[in-house]
């Protein structure tokens, strides 16, 4: 039977990250290893004359990713606009898109007007045709769609060539996304593009289950981020929820999900101080934010406070399931 | 709201020919004329070196395309060979596809196992990988999974290229696929890639909607098909579901979709015994069957009996939300 009452059967007990390592190894040879393969924000397919074709695939579902106070026109946006997150931690730029909808009979059609609107509109001002899809049957009261983007990157930048001593930075400010930048985000292309055309970006990642989840797959083995609690950027979305939830601001920020900001690595002899007044001329209205180092640390514990080295408790982020 | 209780405005009502209808409306410059954007198998992609890269998506929903009757094997075997389907319609060859899962945190793992070993097989059987893909949550009781196929064709055959006068041929039988053929299918790969290489094949498609409702897409304005009923190849499984059903047979045929066949065009001017030939030394497993040819017609109705000249009836196919 698909679903099973015996919790020790069932996916959530598995959780997220030990189920996409089970796919793997049930893949077998079927699943080449990262960047060909599972691991990354994109998959990095065979070379082009220029570059690499790459490729990303995204949902959103009711009740899940948007509800009712989501306009249609912001959930179609969203869709795209998570897909091509992932296009730019790749440093690529987005290329055809094909979209399954998997829909009750009851949808509105008034409704996917909108959703639709908000598809084109953000497939217009990020120049990305919609080439091809799939419209599939659901029980009444449920919403489904699944963007499938394909991409070029000239030189794509991996989350595993992150190394020893290198510098982390992130874009934007972290946290509270729920309050609207769920889906009112901007997807970093531009900068993911500019970034994989340095040599001393070494690693990069989108944030999407957020930094406390994320950062630990940009980690190599035996190392740990010293971590500058105050350079981290902290949305003011991240204080509005504090208020209301009662935990640390530092836990949203670090657990909240959906920033898709770029998270990145520098070269450890990078001049800081030249590097951001480069990044200024270049994207005047995108933060930077240095916010710690790689370091060779104990393999126990991923993070570690620069100043205290004390361990961090924020370690996961927004699991599915839980 | 997403979904409406006032039946004039929900996608059942409006059907999916006309919702296609309209997304591409609504889509306006986003959405390219067929075979670059919506309207054909696979959507054919820029130029390679050699021939064009292809690109589509498929899905199945439990209670939808599969359910307990069919194990999670053949569920996800079922999957991999919708969209190599497609390709074949295209006379492609399969490349890498990524993996949308949308399920119930109560999915079994023991389940998801199994079909996953469904996948793994058909991706080894067929040399595709699974690069990469995509988890989300749905609320329990719920199983989706969308697969995205990239894939190249030397000369993509195109639906709308069909002419009048040509010859209408399918592969296999018809009809009845409920009772097995809808998961057991083989996509007709070599067929496909063997009939792009000849000239004189016009037009291709899969017919996953029933020949029906699939046909009508093959002819150009202005034409109808001319069929030849006793040479329309009925399936077993098509006789013994009408038995239960209290249908004609040759609407099973017709109109009960899922056969995954080729449906193809072939000049006027070939000699239908030398192609038959040809077709049997190549594929001498799979059934070829002539079925009627493209005439000149009344634009009022798509199928006439081509001894009788009377209209047939059986221009549905399997519709969605129906």
């Amino acid at each position: 039977m698909l679903f099973t009452k015996d919790a020790s059967d069932s996916i959530s007990t598995l959780g997220e990250i030990a189920l996409i390592q089970q796919i793997r190894r049930w893949l077998g040879s079927v699943s080449p290893p990262a960047p060909a393969g599972i691991g990354d924000d994109c998959a990095v397919l065979d070379p082009l004359p220029k570059g690499h074709a790459i490729l990303t695939t995204d949902s959103i579902s009711y009740g899940q990713h948007f509800d009712d106070r989501v306009s249609a026109n912001h959930a179609g946006a969203k869709l795209i606009k998570r897909n091509l997150s992932d296009i730019a931690a790749m440093g690529g730029m987005p290329g055809a898109a094909v979209l399954a909808l998997l829909s009750g009979p009851d949808l509105s059609v008034r409704w996917l007007q909108n959703f639709f609107a908000g598809i084109r509109h953000a497939c217009e001002h990020y120049a990305l045709p919609l080439v091809g899809g799939d419209i599939s049957t659901l029980l009444p009261g449920h919403f489904s769609a699944v963007l499938t983007l394909t991409g070029t990157a000239l030189s794509p930048r991996l989350r595993s060539a992150a190394q020893l001593g290198d510098m982390l930075y992130v874009t934007g400010s972290l946290g509270g996304s729920m309050l609207g930048k769920h889906y009112s985000f901007k997807p970093r292309l531009a900068e993911g593009q500019w970034l994989s055309t340095r040599s001393d970006c070494h690693a990069m990642m989108d944030l999407s289950d957020g930094l406390g989840k994320d950062l630990q797959s940009l980690l190599p083995g035996d190392a740990c981020a010293q971590l500058k609690l105050d350079q981290i950027p902290v949305a003011n979305a991240a204080i509005k929820i504090a208020m209301d939830s009662g935990r640390e601001v530092m836990e949203h920020v670090f657990c909240d999900g959906e920033d898709y900001e770029l998270l990145f690595s520098m070269d450890a002899t990078i001049d800081p101080s030249g590097f951001k007044n480069a990044w200024r001329q270049r994207f005047p209205e995108t933060p930077l934010s240095c916010i710690g180092s790689i370091q060779a640390g104990p393999s126990t514990w991923p993070y570690l406070d620069a100043h205290t080295q004390k361990a961090l408790p924020w370690t996961h982020g927004f699991e599915h399931w839980k």
